[in-house]
């Protein structure tokens, strides 16, 4: 049976296996097959771990938050563990696991949100439901279930629909949820069950115990606050913002790239205002999450959470013209470098002043301090957008052909243009005129951020004082300091 | 008691009333104070009504959703009422219930994704939950707690932290909760009671009863499908772009507002291209329900919906050209006329070229049909970018200083300036070369949207055959269907 012709499989790895012929043909290439198989699903299992790391590395708190998770679901289950409590508890415990599964979320604003609605939903439910119930047995046997079916489909219908108003849907969409829930579930069971005040008081006294269990592990250990992440998106939405406008302009006017040896990873800077037109969902969620938070931080209770997605809008708009400018500025088509250089400066400074604005409100944000040298430099900045077109203005139009002693020093540049021709200023035309529409809108941001600091009245202090509390304790980046004080 | 000086208040509406003197002061400031605040909560009452009201009837769809979720809540209520259905179901039928209220979503890919990860959470959560207590139970009383407390804390670390991987969150953020817990319901409740099958059939019949209703009474009647709401939503962005981009340009170049006068509101068409920038969130989570829809209408189960996001991305980036576009429209500085009529033409041919491939291509979404004269639009469209291109180039410098002619029969716009300086050229410019880019952003639409159709296995037909096929079947408005014989 085995003598005769031998076999041999190559494997990928290089090797080969000498095999019996009856295991030849079928078997072979559902192995290979099989093997191929596993190996992708072994590689996919892999990415997803590698992902699932990066993710934890890169934010602790998330990790944080799981064993928050699981040390909350712990906890509840050992009063199914214990004797004792389970006698008090009873059968309803299961209510308790429920709710710190469904109640406990990332950000503190949205477990409170969430429990919140939980206790009106139940509340507001659980009345009307009783009081329903209270007619339908009053009205006979008969009428009963038409009564109770009658109102479980009015009230369902139109709690469904107050979950499709933007501001029901904003803040209570989980307690029409539960809205609809309590009373189908009371109205109906209580057809049933006459001991409807018992059980409403061992499923209260159930989820009051899951509910603190999560506020209070949640609010205990490292809290996530909505309102402070809300805090941080925006404000790193603001240095994002500067680093890229700064990154775009200096790429095209300094070609010899001193600017971008200072940077690890400048094409990721440059795409900074990508990140800012891509959070508008985030902070609209966050805004709505912090309202709910109470004090904590610099945060107190009714912190005009409402301002930072006006301030994200305007950001949002600003960073349209960011990314306007960047796409002109990758053009095809090549401005003359002379008629770059004679506009190079007092664009750089434009730049430099939007992008010195827009830090220093950053600043503001992170300091909660209003700096007294904002309208200022909000001025410097309007004033060099009014330089930029007054060189526009006063440049006589022989300039738009090329002076002559560069003409013939630099020949090459300039033979296949004999007179440059408005195709030749267009991209600069067009930078410049987008660069000046940048320093209108940021103009803007720093109006809502001046808002900002009048409704959540921001300290406002002198300039010295400002700058040494600045210093001292709220630890901003040197950076940032140095191109504070340096202007 | 009564003699003596009269006392009248003076209402807001004009009449006065006559007071007796006791009443006045305190009791009168607070019968005012109390009629404020009831007018007030009156009038918010009133304002909500009314906005529900304008909710309600430019989206009937979704009053017949809210009477859909009333139904099956209804009905799902009769298992309680009857009693021999009670019998079978037990007190397990507040899950049929809960089922309901929970998973019955607008569309019908949310509610089919919710059912589909609730059953593989609950399926997997409880295989395991039921295999760790078994393993607990054979390991002794003491460990027995500790096992499955380790247990319930390990899975629910690790579940939760799946939640925050973007793909499990897309797909199966719910599936995760759900498994959560099961599991530890499953494990808890298990220490108790022994009777785990018995539960589990019971409770998956009450859940499958819950389900099947939903299911039904949300694909038998009016179907909101995630797709179709999805497709629409596309494609009427594109249409709005299109209204967009056109009606800025024509509204540039045309100051006496010939075009205007043709539509009922203007502003509201020239603002599309914000409904366009605002729609990433909508998108991507209507893709992501659309993928769990069955074969509906015109799309086949394992459509390419991955795909539309991509085209919304592409359209947004227009849009942001757009954006800045109607900016520099909208600029203080005026270019002279002369030199805008001189562009005019070359500029609204591109324009309209613009806007009829966004056209074209919204009606080969609309149609699901390949049209055979994308290409070519799409060739006209690069075709007038380049002769815009070369009207600037050949544009001899000297064009830059007003005509003589021009100059003598409209003396007052030029006495100002002697010669045309490059401030006033730099709006035009910028117009013209976020024009170019719009048309350069427009082909990679076109892209999206040709890969689309190559994915989706739009039909190809021939010329007559597709415009016979058009106006047929598939309703197109009339004046998308002008604009496309037109040309």
């Amino acid at each position: 049976m085995s003598g005769g012709v031998e076999w041999k499989v190559n494997m990928p790895d290089g090797t080969s296996e000498k095999l019996e012929r009856e295991n030849i043909g079928m078997v072979s290439r559902v192995c290979m097959g099989l093997k191929g198989m596993v190996e992708r699903f072994v590689l996919k299992i892999w990415r997803f771990l590698e992902k699932a790391w990066s993710i934890g590395v890169s934010e602790p708190k998330k990790v944080v938050h799981c064993l928050k998770v699981g040390l909350a679901l712990t906890i509840v289950s050992l009063f199914y563990f214990m004797r004792p409590l389970y006698q008090g508890v009873g059968g309803n415990a299961m209510w308790a696991v429920m709710t710190v599964v469904v109640v406990f979320e990332y950000p503190v604003g949205a477990m409170l949100s969430k429990c919140i609605n939980r206790i009106i939903g139940t509340f507001f439910a659980g009345s009307l439901a009783m009081g329903v119930h209270w007619i339908a047995s009053q009205s006979g046997e008969q009428f009963e279930p038409i009564i109770l079916g009658v109102s479980v489909f009015l009230l369902a219908s139109v709690a469904t629909f107050t979950r499709f108003i933007p501001t029901i849907k904003a803040r209570f969409d989980y307690g029409a949820m539960i809205f609809i829930l309590t009373f189908s579930l009371v109205s109906v069971s209580g057809y049933r069950i006459d001991e409807l005040f018992e059980m409403a008081h061992t499923r209260f006294s159930t989820v009051a115990i899951g509910t603190s269990i999560c506020i209070l592990i949640s609010m205990l250990f490292y809290p996530v606050w909505a309102g402070t992440e809300l805090h941080h998106l925006v404000n790193r939405n603001m240095e994002k913002l500067a680093d890229s406008l700064d990154g775009c302009v200096s790429e095209y006017f300094n070609d010899n790239g001193d600017v971008k040896k200072s940077d690890d990873d400048p094409n990721k800077k440059l795409q900074g205002y990508i990140c800012v037109l891509n959070s508008k969902a985030t902070e609209e969620s966050l805004a709505n999450f912090a309202r709910w938070e109470p004090t904590h931080g610099n945060f107190n209770f009714g912190h005009p959470w409402k301002q930072y997605p006006k301030i994200g809008a305007a950001m949002r708009n600003c960073a349209c013209c960011v990314e306007s400018l960047n796409s002109c500025i990758n053009s095809e088509i090549q401005v003359p470098e002379y008629l770059k250089k004679n506009f190079s400066d007092a664009c750089m400074r434009l730049t430099s002043h939007c992008s010195k604005v827009l830090k220093e409100l950053a600043v503001t944000m992170k300091t909660m301090t209003k700096s007294p040298t904002t309208d200022l430099s909000v001025g410097e900045m309007n004033f060099s957008a009014q330089e930029l077109q007054n060189a526009l203005k006063s440049l006589p139009n022989p300039l738009l052909f090329p002076p002559l002693s560069e003409n013939e020093t630099k020949g090459e540049a300039t033979t296949k243009h004999a007179a440059v021709t408005l195709i030749d200023i267009v991209p600069l035309a067009t930078a410049i005129s987008l660069l000046i529409e940048i320093a209108t809108r940021i103009e803007k941001i720093a109006d809502e951020v001046d808002e900002l600091a009048t409704l959540a009245e921001f300290d406002s202090v002198s300039d010295e004082k400002s700058q040494q509390n600045q210093s001292k304790t709220d630890g901003i980046d040197d950076v940032t300091m140095k191109a504070l004080q340096k202007v």
